[in-house]
């Protein structure tokens, strides 16, 4: 945390901020190690104040002894207002993109006369790169996704629904210590994997099923992003052409993360050659996405927007194709940039051979 | 659907507004029935246009297929340009409270030269009382959490963690059709239940244990949530007197409920009575919460800006008491306002003789 905060607080320095405005829950989670549901912070030079209700009160003094508490009885401006007079405040940074417009308009005459600006995305440029702590705990969310997929498996049976399949995963993550899934479960049976967001819904497990699953865990609030598509006892030719198209694309894209290169061109390594095995339309997402604290967070690896990869970064690495009325494959793997290029984090064998189940 | 839009057309017209930005993913499944997770909804006098990308492309069309689907290739920024060109819209409405400071600035520049202005909270308003198909399904969703609580109180056993006890829980309300929980479920043993918002972790429990439980389903995008406090064996004397007076105090809220008085006049119902019995700094939240999409929407039922109760709205009424170090008490149950007062949807007992369990 101290580190975080003397990085963040260089940054204040050079845009002349007497105080940072935290609107980003997970932003704050971050910087202070609290996670109650209410609350905004405020990063001096010197403090950190952590303004929440009642609700959270003790919660505060557990997960962040070393913070000024500020348990507000009315709203955050009221408080805000009142930090401003005491400290003086002249500019005051706040989260663009974590502030509503409705926020801007009352914390704009709460502050006055000091001027609340725009600040560069100092936190998020800090959560790109990895600590020591957060890799571990990735890593746990990791390996409480992987145990519970492998149980989960064992126990999907001819007959079963989406729905119980995603329970049953879900349960197997919270047994193993999970403080809940890392983001909505999605097991689509044929067809409906056709939808690469689709919901778990009472479409029934038969015998030459291509079931896909789509899931993680959240540990110690870190998440791991995983995908991998299992075959009910036979595979389709059609499925085979699509699984190894998939495959050989994320083989690429992960070959091609190193420090230095970009995102677009991991993204580029998987869809150019997706499209040179005829299914180019078919992949409609991007490549992957840094993952962390939150499910998605930069960067983006994707056809626009370039990031340049750096040491410490986490990503998911996941093509897909997907074809209507017949389904999808996506295989989704955890990768750490590292010095020598990409570290896959994740263990689970996407081997065509091992993803056929009994059922 | 229909009498949806109609109603936010009506307002629309009194704003003078040529088109409605709903950039609230609440407010959109509402209107449209669309539940992609990338989406801006634009309502115009005539058209409902989806704006989303390409993963929720043949869900949009499921969903809502009488809509105008515009799948983005660049920002949702690029496709307002076009259809403001197109459409020649000059006065375009915006949800300040789901709009981020950085979205306004991209939206603004992209819609010139019309303009876009600060509209009245008209889907909020809608949203309060529910219609028949809404408490429909806020009643599946309370049946859900009844019968998942009632087999996980089965399954309790002296040495369960409330990490455990949560997954289960969790898993009866998966198993039964609920789509996810309602919100992250919290199960406190103890000392840990002081806190209203406790996580589930590694506290065992033990003969004599007070377990909280705050849960809920999410079935058909409608929440249910409940609490409960049940005793492993035996009541301590501490925990029936909380309990009484916060069963009291909810019965004095219910009672209150009626169309025509307000949020305010139900607090302070269960408020002053709490006082009364010598809990009134125990008692550190509001009486409870609009509920329905969200699972805190408007109306609050709390000291503050007080809300004329009508019938259709949907609210939960949660007294309860925490002291630090031994434990909290709420009890929850969700009401329906109706033409004569509260129609309790809830049917789990909270008679603390039935909240003793065999462990």
């Amino acid at each position: 945390m101290a580190a975080r905060l003397t990085r963040c607080r260089e940054r204040m320095a050079e845009g002349r901020l007497s105080a940072y405005l935290i609107t980003n829950r997970i932003d704050q989670i971050y910087l202070t190690g609290f996670t109650g549901e209410d609350g905004a912070a405020v990063v001096t030079a010197d403090r950190v104040y952590l303004i929440t209700d009642g609700r959270f009160d003790e919660q505060a003094d557990r997960e962040a002894p070393w913070a000024k508490k500020i348990v507000r009885s009315k709203g955050i401006s009221d408080e805000l207002t009142k930090l401003r007079r005491r400290l003086r405040w002249k500019r005051v940074g706040f989260q663009a993109d974590c502030l509503t417009v409705a926020q801007l308009a009352a914390f704009r005459k709460a502050l006055k006369p000091a001027r609340l600006v725009r600040a560069r995305p100092i936190v998020n440029d800090l959560r790109l790169c990895k600590d020591e702590h957060e890799l571990r705990a990735t890593r746990r969310a990791i390996a409480v996704a992987q145990d519970a997929f492998r149980a989960t498996c064992r126990a999907i049976r001819i007959g079963m629904t989406e729905r119980e399949i995603a329970a049953r995963l879900e349960y197997e993550m919270l047994r193993r210590g999970a403080s809940g899934p890392a983001f909505p479960t999605i097991v689509a049976e044929g067809a409906n994997a056709a939808l690469p967001h689709a919901r778990p819904g009472d479409r029934r497990v038969r015998r030459g099923s291509a079931i896909l699953l789509d899931w993680g865990a959240l540990v110690d609030h870190y998440r791991s992003d995983l995908t991998r598509v299992v075959f009910v006892r036979r595979i389709r030719a059609r499925f085979r052409r699509m699984y190894a198209a998939v495959l050989e694309a994320q083989r690429r894209a992960i070959a091609a993360v190193r420090p230095g290169t970009t995102t677009q061109a991991v993204d580029r390594a998987a869809r150019s050659y997706l499209k040179s095995a005829g299914f180019g339309k078919a992949f409609n997402h991007s490549t992957g996405h840094g993952l962390g604290l939150d499910v998605h967070e930069a960067p983006s690896l994707g056809r626009r927007n370039p990031v340049t990869l750096k040491p410490g970064m986490v990503v998911t690495i996941e093509p897909g194709v997907y074809v209507r009325g017949v389904g999808g494959v996506r295989i989704e793997d955890d990768v750490q940039v590292t010095r020598d290029g990409a570290k896959v984090l994740t263990s689970l064998s996407a081997d065509l051979n091992e993803m056929v189940i009994r059922g």
